[in-house]
């Protein structure tokens, strides 16, 4: 037997609580999100937390994942190897290939849900956080990218967020561009190591990214070394160096890229995809083609897109998507294409928080009442029913310490803005106090006027 | 290596998946018990998923929990024990212990979370399941477990629900009951006993709850035997058998349990709980004392509820709680009082669904834009964007099967209300046709008006 008051109320690293005064404003985040997502008709999705091992395993050789188990198991079912979701595509696919028809096509569907990896806790990264999904199954065409481009845009602005960039660059423009520095097998290891070398470009810069380029293989296994000749390079070179707006960017890489068909599909796109944001009349800076961008490029097919805080670019993307078109392969043999993004709102509410953008708040109480009197109390029940009718958001104040000093530190700690005082005098006169905590005013106020007058005072 | 084709999307057993049609719903009663729950001055807190196993345990025993971990652990924090919480109070318990002084006093948190139980699954009853908490910690006045009632109240008519009861009876009640029929160890074997056969009278009817107080133990380690003689039982049968309305009952009860002060204190605390709720005015009929109501009284130290619906009792309980005054005993020296109630959404939702009161709707969408011509697409995306500026809920299609006939099917299947069609006749005459898919209308609308229009169109 263990001493029970010797438990610790401790919580595993790489976890955290929110207490009111964080969750509030987070929460307020959730509703945010879900207003645009919906308002680009994306409809509510919830899987289980917990999925088979075998469901998740696929694509995900890197990742560590928690496993789940019952202590002691006698039926079958509990038999099967189950962990946690790291993410919300890999159930998304899951639910495609088990519901097939049954889901509409196009099939437009968010998901708000924590998720949950093994990686080791930093700044700003934790082994449980919040992802908040938008994909679109079923949907081919470039038009399907560029409105998840633009619910990133009007996601990160209905957040209070103008100063982000969301950088899109294509998978096929990167395939074209390997193609012509000679890879052939793009899929590949060379294929995935010129991606992994572009990817460290801001990290080691050019020279750095160019010694690895060249590098001759270090062992008969090194099958990674591209082994690159100067001409490749100075095409690689040129590639990366690319500027101006994203019209000119997409006008001179022809160019670079030569007549590659895929890579000159990709361009297509990108310019396609820039004719539809302009139509969306996205605000100016927010968005603009990035060929650097080359990161999980061995997951998606098309478009990819990553976003970045103009002030903390250090935190890298908080908001991510792209074109995948093997969503369900794992499955059988069904194969359908998708595109979408996702937001790891947990990082970005430490960004916000660190950027002093995040409004803390203690208690989303309005008024108080206090309890002032003990043989009033059925009066402080009817007025509660009458704030909470119109719908003020009102407590009674329920504590333990019931001098009136006590109420109003209680009151004053948490902000609440409005007191209500109901003592015999007031009670025999028909009227309550209320008191402005934010003005600093007291006012009489008969009964039967109490919601509407602080409504007033709320508004004001 | 897997063949990879052969992995079946599946979900374990005692798991469901909510597609939009059931989640949309779902998301609507999280939102409405939610809205309530701040209007009672309740705030967010959320805390993981996870927790130290040693945290969740002390309380329970019965309790098959999942048990978490990574696959491969070298750091020292990862040595730890881990599981998925069990329920949200344990969570609060350890939160008001880590926190402290931190946390407000009172401190009045609502959580909305999934839980685990390795249960047996069975219809209404699964291993996931989402609890919406609603608990005031730091009140010790009959005054807080009245305000949970009354949460408890306007929740279910909050959503859509007015055929329900809340039953109301308190721990001090029962326990003065055990004494004056001589069990004198209340929280001892013999007590959990009598109340684990009183709340079997549902089941098993009198004689069969007669017969169990009246047996002798059946061995010598049977220390649970209540042996209760002719007088006792007669007793108990009163007890049982008080009816009238709910302060009728309490003016009855003190014949019943005589002057021992613990059972005088229940009754008291009713009858002050009766005051409250007369003064907050619920709903007739949707609340009583019941003092058959005997579940959970090893936890509970005050008042408990419970809700049941009128029209499917046998689901037992979506809606339950009481006061327990050692909340976070067990994490160190600090005793605090607490009152609390929690919704087991899930189980509710299954029980909504049997009595047909779930409206299921399969998308959010309000105006499909039709994707009738590609060299309008920048006219679509225009489209979209003025609709979604003013909050409609529109999506431009972006099927794989562009025909117009596949387009309206989309439509018509997921019962959007409105399309939005232009054709290069209408672009001439700077009008979008709108289709009322309700009313089966047709109109020619001048593109400027279009929000407008479809706003009115969504309202009629």
């Amino acid at each position: 037997m263990v001493d029970v008051k010797r438990i610790k109320p401790t919580i595993p690293g790489g976890f955290r609580d929110y207490l009111p005064q964080d969750m509030i404003p987070r929460q307020q985040m959730f509703d945010t999100i879900r207003a645009i997502y919906e308002r680009f008709g994306f409809s509510p999705l919830d899987t289980p937390a917990v999925e088979r091992t075998e469901v998740l395993g696929g694509s995900t050789s890197k990742m560590r994942i928690y496993q789940v188990r019952l202590p002691t198991s006698n039926d079958d079912d509990e038999q099967q190897e189950l962990s946690l979701h790291f993410d919300l595509t890999v159930p998304l696919a899951r639910v495609v290939a088990k519901y097939g028809n049954e889901l509409p096509r196009p099939f437009r569907r968010y998901q708000c849900a924590k998720v949950w990896r093994g990686e080791r806790p930093q700044a700003g990264r934790y082994r449980e956080f919040v992802q908040f999904d938008a994909d679109v199954v079923g949907s081919d065409g470039v038009m399907g990218d560029a409105e998840i481009v633009w619910l990133m845009h009007d996601t990160m602005r209905a957040l209070g967020i103008d100063r982000f960039t969301i950088r899109i660059n294509n998978r096929k423009v990167l395939d074209g561009l390997a193609k012509c520095v000679g890879i052939e097998d793009i899929s590949g290891e060379k294929g995935k190591e010129l991606f992994r070398v572009l990817d460290k470009l801001e990290k080691i810069g050019w020279d750095g990214v160019a010694t690895e380029l060249r590098r001759e293989p270090d062992s008969d296994v090194d099958v990674w070394a591209l082994k690159l000749g100067d001409e490749a390079i100075a095409k690689i070179k040129r590639f990366i160096e690319l500027d101006g707006t994203s019209r000119e960017i997409l006008a001179k890489l022809p160019e670079v890229l030569g007549d590659d068909s895929v890579g000159l599909q990709g361009i297509s796109e990108l310019e396609e995809m820039c004719t539809y944001l302009e139509a969306a009349n996205l605000l100016p800076g927010t968005w603009k083609i990035d060929l650097s961008i080359a990161r999980g490029l061995d997951y998606y097919t098309g478009p990819v897109f990553e976003t970045s805080l103009n002030d903390l670019p250090g935190i890298g993307s908080v908001f991510s998507g792209g074109r995948y078109d093997d969503l369900v392969s794992r499955f059988g043999d069904m194969s359908l294409p998708a595109t979408g993004a996702s937001i790891g709102v947990d990082r970005l509410f430490t960004a916000l928080e660190q950027l002093k953008l995040i409004k803390t708040q203690s208690t989303v109480t309005q008024v108080l009442i206090t309890d002032f009197s003990p043989d009033l109390r059925t009066e402080y029940f009817k007025i509660a029913a009458a704030l909470r009718n119109v719908g003020l958001k009102a407590e009674i104040y329920q504590g333990t310490k019931r001098a009136f000093k006590a109420q109003m530190a209680y009151a004053a700690s948490l902000e609440i803005p409005i007191l209500v005082i109901l003592g015999a005098n007031e009670k025999e006169k028909g009227v309550a106090a209320v008191k402005n905590m934010r003005t600093r005013t007291q006012s009489e106020v008969p009964i039967p006027d109490l919601a509407t007058f602080i409504q007033s005072q709320l508004q004001a």
